[in-house]
Parts: C-alpha cells; sequence; structure tokens
C-alpha cells in the first residue's frame, strides 16, 4: 500500500520549513526529518512539482531542485508513471534502526530497570511450575495480578475490583486495544496537543479525526475549549494523561479535572486517562484519579515507566462491561498476556513504594541537571520545571526542532522534534529533552544540540509564532 | 458501538437452524449458541421480528416466542427505541472465560508445557543483567534471536537472513501487525475455508471481503477454486496454512505449493503462510516451506504450539522492505516484545528438535487414542487421521455441531462447534475435537459429547447437506 501525499496536506505538515539554507535544501531539509522521525511513511508518494509549487507559493524549480536533492541522498524514488516515492536509504529502517546506529539516543522517555527487577523475574520462574500443565493462553490476566491492579487503585482512593481489570502488553495495547473497541473509522477524538506521538499513531490507524485541545507547561489545559470541542464534534473518544503529561509535564487541577469528566458524561464521550506517568512524581504529591469523577471514564497503566521497558505489563480498569467487550476483541489481535511477565508484575507490585521512591530521587536528579546545563548553554531557551515526569518540554525560541534534529544526527544524538507531539506542523518551536539519561550522557547531549543548534540556525523572523506556545 | 445484525445476514449465518425441537426453541438455542461461540457479538441488535420471520419465512409467532425465550434466558435485552440487544447474562465474559467456568475445556487446540520450558526461564533470568541498563523497549527483536530464527528456515532449505525476521507476541500478534501493514478496508482476503476463527476475526477487524478455497481432511486444497478467485477477485492477501492445516489437518502438496505461489505472484496477491502447526509433525516427514517456492510469500510462526502458550513469541519471515514497513506500524499497536520471553526463546530454539520429538510423540498417542474412543463410541462419524496437527475434524453427518456444543456445555464440556471455522453458517455438521488433551479428559470429553448427542437430536433430514464435506 503506498499512499498519495496531496500537495495541500504536505504543505500544512510541513510547518515552517524554510530556514536560512537555500530554500530548495531547507524543503529538502524538512521532508527528509518528516521520513525520519515517522510523520511522512516510507513508500508514500509526494505530490507532483507543479502541485507542490502552487501549494506552497513558490517556484517549481525550487521544488524541482529540492526533490532532486532528495533523490541525490536516495531518500526519494522516482518510478516512471508511478511518481516519486519517499524511500529510507537501504539500511535505516524507521526511527527505532536509525537511532538504534547513534551514539546517544534520547528519543525514549524511559529510563534504565529498577534494581529489583532480578528478583522479580527469579520469583516468576520459581511460581512458574504451578502454571505449566495448563495450555498458558491469558486473555485476561491472572487473577492474582488482577487484585494486585485492582489494591492498587483501591488505595488511592478508587475502589475497583479486579473484574473491573484486565492485563494488556504494556499501556500503547491497552489504548490500541480500547480503539479498536470503543471507535469507529470517521469519528471523532479528542487529543490533548500537544500529545504522546504514538497514540496519535493509534487513532490514525484507526480511522480517527482527531480534535485537538491545547496544553501548556505553565498554563495546563484549555479546558474550555476541550468543553467546546466535546459539545461541538462529539469525539467517541478523549484522551488525556492528566498527570505529568508527556511531553509537557503539566498535570490537571482537580477543579479540571471534574470539569472535563462532567461534560463528557454529559455528550457519551469516552475519557481514556493514560496514568503511565502518573507515578512519576518529583515534587507535586497524590491528586485523585480522573476515574475517580465519573465511572464512565477509562483508566490504563502499566508498568513500563516505573519498573522497565522490557518488561512488557499494562492493563485497562474500568466498567465490568467493557471489560467484557474488550476481551472479544482482544483476540483479533493477540492470543494474551506472557505468564512469567505477569508473575513478575505480582511481584513487583508488593514494591510499589520502594519503586516510586527510587524513580522520584533518580528523576529528581536528571530534571535538576539538564535544567542547569540547558540554562547554562541556552539561556534564550524557555523552560518551566515539571514537578513530575521523565522529560522536559522546551521553547526553543526562534531555533527550528525540526533543524536542531536534523542537525543533531550528524553530531551523533537522536532527539524527536516538537512536532511529532502535535497535528499539522506545529510546536516547529518546541523540543522534548527527557531527563532519564545518565549526567555524562546528558552533558554529552546537551552539547551535540550546541554544536547543532550553529549548523541548524534559527527559524526567519517574519514567518508568525505557532498558535499553542 | 453496538451494530445492527440484517434480517438477511442473520438467516444466512444461522445455517442449518432446525432441530428436533420445536421451531422457536430451535431458534433460539441456534442464536446463543452463536452468541457463547463468538459468531454473534454481545451488545449487537438482532433484526425486527417481522423481518426476521420473512427472511427465515416462518410465522413471526415463532420469531417472537423465541426472542422472548432468549430474554427469558437473559440473552436478549430489550430497550424501548433500540429494539432487542444481545448480552451475556452477567458473569458470562465471552467464550475465553465461559469455557474457562466448565470442567473440560476443549476449545484450545494447545497442549501443556515442553519440559525443558523452567531450564529456559532461567537461562532468562541468568542473562537479564545485560540487558538492564538499557530502556528496553525492543520493536523488532534481539538479533540473537531473529538469527535463531534465521538459522531455523535456512536449515530447512529457506536461506534467511537476521534482517528478514521480526519478533512479535505470538503468531496472531504477527498476523494482526501483518493485515494492517499489507491490507486497506474494502480489499479482499482469500482464506481456506475452513479455517482458524481468529484469522477471520483479524481480517473482519480490517474491513476485509473474504474469499473462501475449500479444504477438506481427505482431498486437501481446491486449488483450481483458489486459483479462479485470486486471478477473478485480487485480494490484497491470501492466508494459508500449508502444514497440518488448522482444523483439517491437511498437509498442501508440493505441486499445489507451487500452484498457488506462482498465481498469488502474478496478480500480486501477497501469501500469508501461518507455520504455527508445521512442526507437529506425527508421521508425515518434512515438505519444502511454502516460501520456497516464492520470494513475496510471508511467513509467521510462534513457539506457542511447540513450546508453551503461556510464551507468547512468534515472528514475521519475509522480504526486508516489507519488515521495514511492519516496524513502522507497529508503534501504533504495541511497544515491543518483553526481553525476558525472548531470552527464554533463544534457548528453547537450540531445543528444537528435542521439543518437535516430545511433541510429535505426545500428539500420535493423543490422536490414536481419540481416534479409537470415537470410533467406539460414535462409529457413524466419519474422520481422516491427520498425519500432524493437534485435533481431529469429524463429520458429524446429521448431528448439529452447534446444538451438540450447546448441549455438551451443560454436560460440563466446552468444544467449539464447526461454523466457528467458517463463513456463512459452513461446516455445521463437522466439529473440531483437540487431541492434546490427557486420556482420562479426552475418554470423559467423549463421554460428555455421546451424552450430550443424546439431547441435541439430529438435523431433520429434509435439509440439504452443506456444499463442503
Amino acid at each position: 500500500m503506498s499512499s498519495q501525499i496531496s500537495a495541500r496536506r504536505l504543505a500544512r505538515d510541513l510547518g515552517e520549513w524554510r530556514s536560512h539554507r537555500a530554500a530548495y535544501l531547507a524543503l529538502a531539509d524538512r521532508v527528509r526529518v518528516m521520513l525520519i522521525d515517522g510523520r511522512l511513511a516510507s513508500g508514500s508518494r509526494l505530490p507532483a512539482e507543479r502541485e507542490l509549487s502552487s501549494a506552497l507559493q513558490i517556484s517549481r524549480t525550487t521544488v524541482a531542485a529540492a526533490y532532486a536533492q532528495l533523490r541525490e541522498e536516495r531518500y526519494l524514488r522516482s518510478v516512471r508513471g508511478s511518481g516519486s516515492t519517499l524511500a529510507l536509504p537501504d539500511g535505516q529502517r524507521g526511527p527505532v534502526q536509525l537511532t538504534q546506529e547513534l551514539p546517544l539516543d534520547f528519543s525514549k522517555a524511559a529510563a534504565a530497570a529498577y534494581p529489583g527487577l532480578p528478583a522479580a523475574y527469579q520469583f516468576a520462574v520459581e511460581q512458574l511450575p504451578h502454571y505449566l500443565s495448563h495450555q498458558g493462553f491469558d486473555m485476561q490476566g491472572l487473577p492474582e495480578l488482577r487484585s494486585a491492579v485492582a489494591d492498587h487503585y483501591s488505595e488511592r482512593g478508587l475502589p475497583t475490583t479486579p473484574e473491573q481489570v484486565l492485563i494488556t502488553l504494556g499501556a500503547q495495547h491497552a489504548l490500541s486495544l480500547l480503539t479498536h473497541t470503543l471507535h469507529s473509522p470517521g469519528e471523532r477524538v479528542l487529543i490533548e496537543h500537544p500529545t504522546y506521538p504514538h497514540a496519535i499513531d493509534t487513532f490514525l490507524a484507526a480511522g480517527a479525526r482527531l480534535l485537538a485541545m491545547p496544553v501548556t507547561s505553565a498554563g495546563g489545559w484549555d479546558i474550555t475549549e476541550g468543553q467546546l470541542l466535546i459539545r461541538r464534534s462529539a469525539p467517541s473518544l478523549g484522551f488525556l494523561m492528566p498527570d505529568f503529561q508527556n511531553p509537557t509535564g503539566a498535570s490537571m487541577s482537580v477543579e479540571d479535572r471534574q470539569r472535563l469528566a462532567r461534560i463528557a458524561a454529559r455528550e457519551g464521550t469516552v475519557l481514556i486517562a493514560d496514568e503511565t506517568t502518573a507515578q512519576l512524581d518529583i515534587d507535586r504529591g497524590p491528586l485523585p484519579p480522573m476515574a475517580s469523577f465519573s465511572s464512565s471514564i477509562v483508566t490504563i497503566g502499566s508498568l513500563g515507566k516505573l519498573a522497565w521497558g522490557g518488561l512488557r505489563i499494562g492493563w485497562i480498569r474500568g466498567p465490568k462491561d467493557l471489560m467484557a467487550k474488550v476481551l472479544r476483541n482482544r483476540p483479533a489481535m493477540d492470543l494474551g498476556t506472557p505468564l512469567v511477565e505477569q508473575l513478575a508484575s505480582i511481584y513487583l507490585l508488593r514494591e510499589t513504594q520502594l519503586m516510586t521512591a527510587n524513580r522520584s530521587r533518580e528523576l529528581r536528579g536528571g530534571r535538576d541537571f539538564l535544567a542547569a546545563e540547558l540554562t547554562e548553554h541556552f539561556p534564550q531557551w524557555k523552560l518551566q520545571l515539571p514537578d513530575g515526569g521523565m522529560s522536559l518540554w522546551i521553547n526553543t525560541g526562534d531555533i527550528s526542532s525540526s533543524a536542531l534534529a536534523l542537525a543533531a544526527r550528524s553530531e551523533g544524538l537522536a532527539i524527536v522534534p516538537g512536532p511529532r507531539f502535535g497535528l499539522e506542523g506545529a510546536f516547529e518551536r518546541f523540543l522534548r529533552i527527557p531527563f532519564t539519561y545518565s549526567r555524562e550522557d546528558l552533558k554529552e547531549g546537551v552539547g551535540a544540540l550546541l554544536r547543532a543548534s550553529h549548523t541548524a540556525g534559527s527559524i526567519p523572523s517574519k514567518l508568525p509564532l505557532q498558535a499553542v506556545i
């Protein structure tokens, strides 16, 4: 399936693509970085030169030169009769592979494993013999694990029974299961803007039309806009990270939780509260879970951030009826959650307090160190110190984050530019930098960014700033 | 999302629903079993009584009585203004849960764990510390594991590099990833008929229109029909289990593999060869892998059947370019394969020969024992002894397998009726019985079927036999 990208869509998604470089090079740069970071799909076809030149209001010669440049660099292949097809040069296999090749990978907001992990897996292996005489397929989750997850919600003030919990292969898998259960192609989905890139991927893959509710590091959510969007467009789903939002680090106030829960319940929009980051508290303290404000709110969570990304256990917490529906849809996607992973998770959930304290200490150190480094080397960048989460969401002022991310690659650093977290080229002046790396790596990464910023240059000042700051 | 079932579709899918019971009870029975085994979705709305009576050419009183019966049993809820909605009574959560409640569960063709499994996980736990300093997210699979899978194909005469292998969360997950990558809603997919039920689920969830190529235990594949369907309807995908097909147990001849591979390559249909059952050989011996006949054929495999269902490791083997595309699509569904599962799999793949020999011995015993039991107690049933796989595919003559499965539930036995393996109510006179259970369980299961067959009664002889025998 190779798809045609329309000139209008490309013009919109390119965002502020101009730089200090010649226009054809700036255009080629932007297309290349969008291909590398996944905003444009390998195998899709670029619009005809004439159409793009008209959509961008630039000369056809410039577009032709940009395409020639991309062809020269092997990012574009021209096949007679089927136009110009985007392609990653051999050996470059999308963001995952690309970043693995670079010495420093700042593309993931995730940390090293909790030190108790080997003991958890050892426990799992010891328990295993009790389970081997069964066939092992487990679509719903072990009763002990579902109890442990339920208890963890009850302790946070949200009474929960094991029947309200379904164990999944991580929170992203949970989101995908929920989307396939609750959403039909063509329906609308409300997202935070910016939001987690792979949530956008999940909704777009399910044929959703996205509605963006702005959120900023300093100001939090534009709930009035969210209410308006829900009332006007009746989205089937809304996707939120109310605690230490990824990427902004913002936390939703109790009042805003109430307001959003109320309107969603009234209009029949199912809110999915993604709590994968909820336990990454540095200096905020607990807030009531989103789901405590309405029984129709569905929560997803996981052990990926708190324990380890190599442990793939997440869950859905919601109404019993919904769990039954998800369970029915699941076999079309996968046949269940591995038992050893579940057994290890039973052990780990007993150590939630220890894990949380351990992570909090690490995160505080990383956050403060990175903020100090950035303040020293990029005094013109604006950042709001978050009180939790795993990354800083930085306003880079007149530096284009796509250009910076591209230049950083030459310096050996993989980093995801701002627009990957938004729609239609937004957040070109924003950059997410995770602080979950060692001090050495953070120092080296900031150095690479500094060198890259000299190459990348600034966005021409005649261009308007993005609406969302 | 509650969907309306049209009278025409229901009439078609009901198949041969009449039994020796009064018509309204027979109709209620059939709807109930279709709800229980997943052919009808909980939450969907039945057609209006008048429409169904016209589609089935029976009196409206009969339909009304059937609906009343279902309502009485709490399988149907009538809400003013929104018709009659199917529902599983509280506590019944679809096939997975339902079967867990019964003493004997013959719904899965899967076996107990390979005895070497604890050692494999112990190995994994010992290797784990080398991986804990990384973030652990692994979308592609560990290089060592991909090498081991590649070697396993090369040894079978299909030269393979690690770049051609992507590790997944089991074969069903692999199928789902491939379907989302290679198929667009509305396109056609060629399936074997009968086939694995959850493959049907995956294709229907992706909006596919299915084309059925007949396959039988004794006669194998109707390749001429398959060729015709591919030529006429140009399906995007074809899904095959060429070795010990589930449920028929048939193996495709070398000549048929060649013929099918040739036409698919010519017409641009991507064939997916599901080899999850390929190593369940009892007395056949090796045949060349499907993919050795065309470089465009994609193979999926897993350790689920050979090692254990609680170990969720599968893979895709195909062209390098395709792996890159799948990798791009994967984050919309999940964020990777657990590392401990992968490490255990590296250990297990070294023992492939041992695992295969072990499984083969078990399967031979189970097959011969079950066949003898059935021949003794159901002399009128026709069965072809398969030379591999995990189940018998039995022609039950004039006994309706849906009625039998329903009656068996009262005897404490969960079993999947024939129509779950096909389209439009086909295979009502077929039953799949896995022989992977202990002799005690098999004996008890056959006893339960025998008692159930007295209650279930036979299909009235005036009805025509199914086309596919």
